[in-house]
């Protein structure tokens, strides 16, 4: 079969704010066959700029829009899938977005593939389980300690073993910053996983991380993530060689797999975090899974937006039952909840897993995101390049 | 003073073909500051999708357009530049595109603040001479070993004394491959440089690469640039152990300072080569060329578009005496020779050099460029979030 038509559906909160909450907006994409079969995915990235990035005209041969590679593409195998995402890199080299528009496009095929064979994704890759996580719940810091401790005590009321924390107020000062992991530590209970987010607040600052460790230490907080910008590989691993206690994570920014093994292999991180619907899908993702078994290294899933980017992120580790923790969106907006009918929902452990259904296993809701979706025209010369399709007479 | 209006030109030739010819289009920037000073940049990338990243509607906190860090800010110094810089990196940490986009207004910032300073902006980067530069003729591999050597040849003639081929054919099989760099050096004489860019043609196949370091090192070339992508450091560190004669070269691909630092730090390039209208601009752009010098590696310009973005690529590494050649595009489509007033001519000795003037020290043609100029506008929604000025009644 072939690539028939790729559509871009842009929903979003009516009001979005500064928060660092990635759920308030979503561009999803569905992918047609020429033989009527459908795949849904999602790009965690700027709607309109990757809509930009598929239909804008070429600069030249290098430079060309996602749409040159993709369709009527043949797309039988998960190998039509490789090599259709090395033509995007050669053709759109040069075109930065490239990555975040294909990404949402690659988990798509895979949906569809895994549709038409009546298989779920994850045996598409090989492994033969898809093994239960444990969602660690991922939240913002409160704006004081007693908010903090309050949030992770609501989290494990609620059931989870996990809890990561960070943003907002995070980096203020070294006290400050004490102060909230040792109520985050409180609130979350002794024998509860704590994880710290610093969402890159100290750049390439080693000296500025490093005196947040011994709170850190004293905390048991798991591990450490972003304390710097994605690719400042030598300040990760400078870090790393100071923290014997705390191990660092990062790779979420990582718009190539060579970028997240890299964070591996060069910043010495313990835990590689991986955002498929930005990383160019889930087969790369999957190909920096296997990277960090080889190298000892835990592999974790980015998300923070619906429940079919979720359910994409837990594909390329689902069979590596070693590779415990997943992140899970504690708090979505709705507009995120309402992009799919089914959710991932904990079972009576409190664990979640890639669903044990055809493609993603979750069925896309155009209904419900109707009242969501945004409008896009995009026209060079008076000629129009793009318009957002409607939600209803849909296939899928 | 402020910023008070950023405005995006998009120019492109009427028709765009797929060679690997960057200069087929340009997307120009405009700033304009409240006392009414102008400054011109250019982003090194695609144009509808670079303004996109501009205007699009917020995602979150760190996914904002890239204008949400720029209208209305203080420019009154260098530092100034850094700061807003700072804030790009935060504010559209999650939008890929920004960092081409932030490119050219960056560089458009510092042809203000030289133009209002009336100084050159090699000297605000705190260098005292511009030093001449050994231009190289950077054109496309022929399409037979016969045409590459009458290219190389029609260079030389033309007064180049060193010269780049690839691209094209190059890359097809290493009897081919090794035909073509040797007619290359035939045509370009015993006595001049001669480089080869391999257009990442091995993605990270370093046995492929290697197959052909005989015929280079035969050939005598300077450099081998991008052998593979731009982030398999691992890659280029291996081939770089395995050619004690043919250099490496890359970094071009960089759209971080790091990135670039990274090539040189674990790539174990000799030469870093410099988009600073992809990279974030002329700052980050001369943070490299710092770093090449505390690494005792040789940086060069990457461009091959207008004489705006090659005085832009000539700027952060002006004072560097020792690093003497420049990337100057030999044969560019009308379009890029149309942006600019002035042309950074050879002088007497072949050499170019960054202009001793205001700036840039070129200045933009925008009736010039009028035929080439095309009009995109984007709505959401109905509601217009950009539409291209137009180019008459201008002020710069």
């Amino acid at each position: 079969m072939q690539i028939d038509t790729v559509e871009f559906f842009y929903a979003a909160m009516p009001e979005v704010t500064l928060e660092a909450d990635g759920s308030q907006d979503a561009l999803l994409v569905r992918v047609v066959s020429d033989d009527g079969h459908v795949g849904w995915g999602e790009c965690e990235a700027s709607p309109l700029t990757s809509i930009a990035a598929y239909v804008t005209p070429r600069s030249h041969g290098v430079c060309q829009p996602v749409s040159a590679s993709v369709v009527g593409q043949a797309i039988d195998t998960p190998d039509d899938i490789r090599r259709i995402a090395s033509e995007v890199r050669r053709r759109s080299m040069d075109l930065l977005q490239a990555a975040h528009t294909w990404s949402g496009i690659e988990i798509a095929l895979w949906d569809l593939l895994g549709r038409r064979r009546e298989e779920p994704v994850w045996r598409l890759l090989g492994y033969e389980t898809s093994h239960p996580k444990v969602p660690y719940a991922s939240m913002l810091l409160g704006s004081t300690p007693q908010e903090t401790l309050e949030r992770a005590r609501a989290a494990r009321e609620d059931g989870y073993r996990a809890v990561k924390v960070g943003w907002g107020a995070f980096g203020a000062s070294v006290a400050s910053d004490a102060d909230h992991v040792a109520a985050a530590r409180e609130g979350l209970g002794d024998d509860g996983e704590l994880l710290l987010d610093a969402g890159q607040i100290w750049v390439d600052d080693v000296e500025a991380a490093s005196e947040r460790l011994e709170a850190l230490a004293r905390a048991r907080v798991t591990w450490l993530e972003e304390p710097f910008v994605a690719d400042a590989y030598s300040a990760y691993a400078a870090l790393a060689a100071r923290t014997p206690s705390v191990a660092l994570a990062g790779g979420e920014g990582a718009h190539t797999a060579s970028m997240a093994t890299n964070v591996i292999d060069y910043g010495a991180v313990d835990y590689v975090q991986v955002d498929t619907a930005r990383i160019g899908g889930i087969g790369p993702a999957a190909d920096v899974a296997a990277h960090a078994v080889m190298r000892g290294v835990v592999y974790v899933n980015h998300t923070f937006t619906s429940h079919l980017a979720l359910s994409a992120s837990l594909q390329p580790y689902a069979g590596l039952a070693d590779h415990r923790l997943c992140e899970y969106p504690v708090h979505p907006r709705p507009v995120a909840l309402a992009v799919t009918r089914e959710h991932l929902a904990r079972d009576g452990n409190g664990e979640v897993r890639a669903p044990d259904a055809p493609g993603l296993g979750v069925d896309v809701d155009l209904a419900a995101l109707d009242p969501y979706l945004r409008t896009v025209e995009i026209l060079i010369d008076g000629v129009s390049l793009f318009r957002s399709p409607a939600a209803t007479g849909n296939l899928g």
